[in-house]
């Protein structure tokens, strides 16, 4: 069984949150929108019908989960989910929360603008895991 | 209970393919790319973590049956999935089968280039049917 290993173009856009049980949790560097990252800890998947049907359906839980948790802390107007992975190949999948406010609204997020850095990741990171941490199964990184 | 009813700006840009047990099956009248698009037939629902666990589960099942025969049946380099819904209130999930060579690659469909209509839309929602008539949930519409 290879072991899973987070792609490098995905840690280089990203700051890692912590764990669920099935899913890495990342944050995307875009201060621009609230973006959080599910890649499920499974080596050479690619799309997410490749999982298996327990871990489609623990994925779907984790998502769903996330996805609840941002639009209800961020009064959010719409939450935007995407698989896509054209240029990365590992399977990852976007939770982009979104407002009528936004840079990119209405419009999908994906190469509309270039990303705008966080100036305290430190900062937002901590405050991402204090939210997901209200996840009973979210164990939070410890490399801040 | 209020009935499901698609939403007009849904109906518009597809043609009804049939229905699997929990979502409607929509095909995207853009002969760009092969695109599918699942609607769970429950009113008033504008995201996936708004349907029960039960039912997530069950769209869960249905979106990885239809991602895994449009990769099988067209040799798609890559499968985009989608829930957006920042326009159209009704929670509808894209299924896009990509390809390097398409008009889009690498970059996500949306709003990259004007709809280019099938000319043999009804040859095209045939095809369709007969795909999907090999998951056995599936119930081909009729008013082809």
């Amino acid at each position: 069984m290879i072991d899973f290993q987070l792609h490098p173009q995905l840690s280089g856009d990203t700051q890692w949150l912590g764990d669920l049980p099935l899913c890495q949790v990342l944050l995307a560097n875009d201060s621009r929108y609230p973006w959080l990252i599910l890649v499920p800890r499974r080596a050479g998947t690619r799309e997410l019908h490749e999982l298996s049907e327990a871990q489609q359906q623990q994925f779907m839980r984790e998502s769903s989960a996330v996805s609840q948790l941002m639009a209800s802390e961020l009064a959010a107007d719409k939450i935007n989910i995407a698989a896509l992975g054209n240029m990365v190949p590992q399977l990852h999948v976007h939770h982009v929360a979104r407002f009528t406010s936004d840079d990119a609204w209405p419009d999908p997020i994906w190469g509309k603008f270039p990303a705008l850095a966080y100036a305290e990741l430190a900062a937002e990171v901590t405050w991402w895991q204090q939210r997901l941490g209200t996840l009973v199964t979210f164990s939070p990184s410890r490399s801040n």
